[in-house]
């Protein structure tokens, strides 16, 4: 590895610019950490990063996983896709290198992650899609000048009001991971960058 | 009341713009709901706006219980103060009502409420808080933009790690709420106006 | 009065940052201080802040009171919410706890008061109002970009051409005002803070 | 003149968007319409704007002329810096045209005109100028953001507070008088461009 | 000429910011810096800025002959308007004041070229000009969010695929100069002040 | 492939969103695409949208070529590293994709080819590195606001003041490539997703 390489790389075991030592993880966390990494072949650092406190750990993992796994008239993909255009929007590091992969793993298409990182106007979706996208994008942006009108567009594209929940929690989600990350300097696994090319 | 009165006011029963028929409570909920009704005379709507979906209320009440309540280097008025400058970045109308409120009656300071709506740079504050709020506000307006110098800032007026995590959740939290609330148009129960004034 | 309770009130003898000896009242400018007095219980600060030279004084009045009070299409409270709407994208915290008073005492809403202060797109407002609003705020937003189009809107909600010119030249005095109390850090009479709540 | 010659210069004879019937001017508004034409060879547009209503026009008028040409620690040339300064910060084509040939005139240097027109970053300024324009033009800018630090900055440079004062009216001033020729579409007269060139 | 004249001339040798040694002229160039003294009367200070190195003159000046002077479906005075409103809106001084010149010239219209320095939206602009000026001013505002429907107002209003190209080829090379010149405080020959007045 | 990963991937034979009739390529631009697609295994796409027109081809190649190749006082992978936070900024699809390649292979690491793309601010860089992109990225947000003390940094950095040239030139110049490559909807050749990962 060239000397500039390691500008890029840093210490993999550095997750985040605070010095927090790590509590305990309580059973159900460790089996939990166990899963992911027999899952993913790693924990994400975002856990370790909020495991220096249980209950911080527990209520994130618990909106987390309700909000990108549980049934929604949202495809998994589609909620990693907001995940990614809001957080470019922000330009969140940690964001983009995690739910960029995740993108192009549920998609198969290695392009489309690229897209939802430098610019979502650029990819070629379905009206549908560049609808929620605008929407997400839009809400974290100006969220206040989100309107009657622009929820319109919405169920004019074919999402239910429930579909408008969802898509306004996600974006409204990694509105706030993304503030965590970027606050605390949060690094992404490197083994992301690698993930579905 | 005349008719521009109407205007304010709104239907205190309309809650958000979205309809989503909500679920029965779980035992637990609807015991923390009559918790609620019985400590502040109301349950705070955007319980009720939650309440479609338990898995759902049940997340963000845990999270938000955590954040705002449990013990932390920041005082319980001090979370509040971040939740309405963050409020006033975004101009989320149902943040700035419910939490602007609560910094009145945290500090027994009316006048302090209507600072953190207004403007917070108006306000005589200690550097320990004004840091506080600058961090909070800068991370809210430019997430890209937060580094190690204005971590070393709050270190400076005092901070430890741990409170920094703090800041960041809490403002974090709000940059979430707020897009939540402003995409569902969610209207925040009348009582709070009058309150601690 | 708790220590933070400190922080918000301020001092209420201190009126601006600036050190300005007050100048001899006229005595047509004297008997305008006691009938302030008489009708409000006070005489609003901005008033004293100009009283350090008695031109600059007569000239402020007499362009604020044909603005606010003369006869025009439209309605005191109209003036008010305009100034209120256009103090808040400023976030002049002088005006807008002056005229967010107004705003309450001549609506008779106090929910409408804060409607303004914290996002006039949040209001159910008449389109007339809503029209009149956007066309202030964008007026203050991005002046370069108000072109024939916003204009047509207006009259289309019903505004004339006079309409028209005092819905500008009420946006432009608060967009003069504002900026006056920011540079000087002018700061209200604590009493509006209780009125009309 | 060619075609796309009509497309700069327009019809003189229109002054602003609106139809507004002009009123009877006052005995000391003919007689100062009549001073204007004999000192400047014609009537300012803005004063022919304003001519649909003596109150409106007495009280631009008397705040104009204290702001630009009463006594002050400002030069009248520095006051017309900062209202082209401003005028350019807001784009306003009526502005830039009427205070720009001031300042070519007052300064004898039609170069410090086009700079304070297009980027008066660009000029060379004494220390103190530039921190007076930087006021403006922040206090245009993002007047939230004014504080103490900015004060101090002007008194750094040699400011007193009533210079402060004076520096913040005109910058107000404009602020206002930009928007009302914005909102309205107000043309300068034509023979400002070719003058002190 | 009085002292505050000295603001704004400068000294007229002084080209940029950086002290970069004048290479020797290529034959060819020795030629075209011949002639542009010939038919201009001077050479414009950008090429002087350029001549440390003459490659870089050498593919500056191709680059600008072919997108200025190469037959297009855009007039020359056109392609000057471009330049002078995208240098406006990054407020370039260099850039203003050579192409500004270019347009008073090239439309025998000295207020045109005035109001493309001050805001094009005031002037009176045909339906294609007007939609040429607004899609390069988004162009070099926000480049993310021009997408197809930017292009199809072009086609609308007459423009070819081949004249989309020279507006954003044109558009693109100012805001590539714009920079350059901002960059290394580039200084415009005086003599265009005067022209075309 | 799965529907979705058409969204993305897009059609390859598809360049622009212009319809422009390549023209004759001349012996020596033959020859250069012939050399391009000997050393790279294909021609890049900017090239083929640039080849309706000679002449307009030449200068955009030896500019181009000069820019990025010529000695320089910044090495190539600083040169590229300019280019991608400058698209970065301005969320250039093509030029991301593109130059995230090139650092990626002149690194060797792939990661600082993402941090670039995502957010320079969060690379562990050189202090000489950080200050030339800090300049760079400025000069793309906020040219009129780059003054002497912008480049009084980027020399305590160590730069000359060619080296700063340098660095304005490659940053302007993606600043028009960008501008280019948004208003044609310009896309990448598929085969730089994968390369260097």
């Amino acid at each position: 590895m060239t000397p500039s390489a390691a500008a890029g790389a840093g210490d993999d075991r550095v997750i985040t610019a605070l010095e927090l030592a790590p509590a305990a993880l309580t059973p159900e966390m460790a089996a939990y950490f166990a899963k992911c990494d027999e899952k993913l072949g790693f924990v994400p650092n975002v856990l370790k990063a909020y495991a220096f406190d249980m209950p911080k750990l527990d209520a994130f993992v618990a909106m987390y996983n309700d909000l990108m796994l549980a049934p929604s008239g949202l495809s998994k993909l589609e909620r990693e896709m907001i995940a990614v255009a809001v957080s470019a929007h922000n330009r969140c590091y940690y964001c983009l290198v995690a739910h960029g992969a995740a993108v192009r793993q549920l998609s198969g298409d290695p392009v489309l992650g690229e897209l939802m990182v430098m610019n979502y106007r650029a990819a070629r979706l379905s009206r549908r899609q560049r609808a929620m996208l605008d929407f997400a994008v839009k809400l974290s942006a100006e969220p206040w000048a989100v309107e009657e009108e622009d929820r319109a567009r919405l169920r004019k594209a074919g999402f239910t009001d429930r579909d408008i929940w969802d898509i306004a929690a996600v974006a409204g989600f990694f509105n706030m991971s993304n503030r965590v990350a970027s606050a605390t300097d949060m690094r992404p696994n490197t083994v992301y960058h690698g993930q579905a090319r």
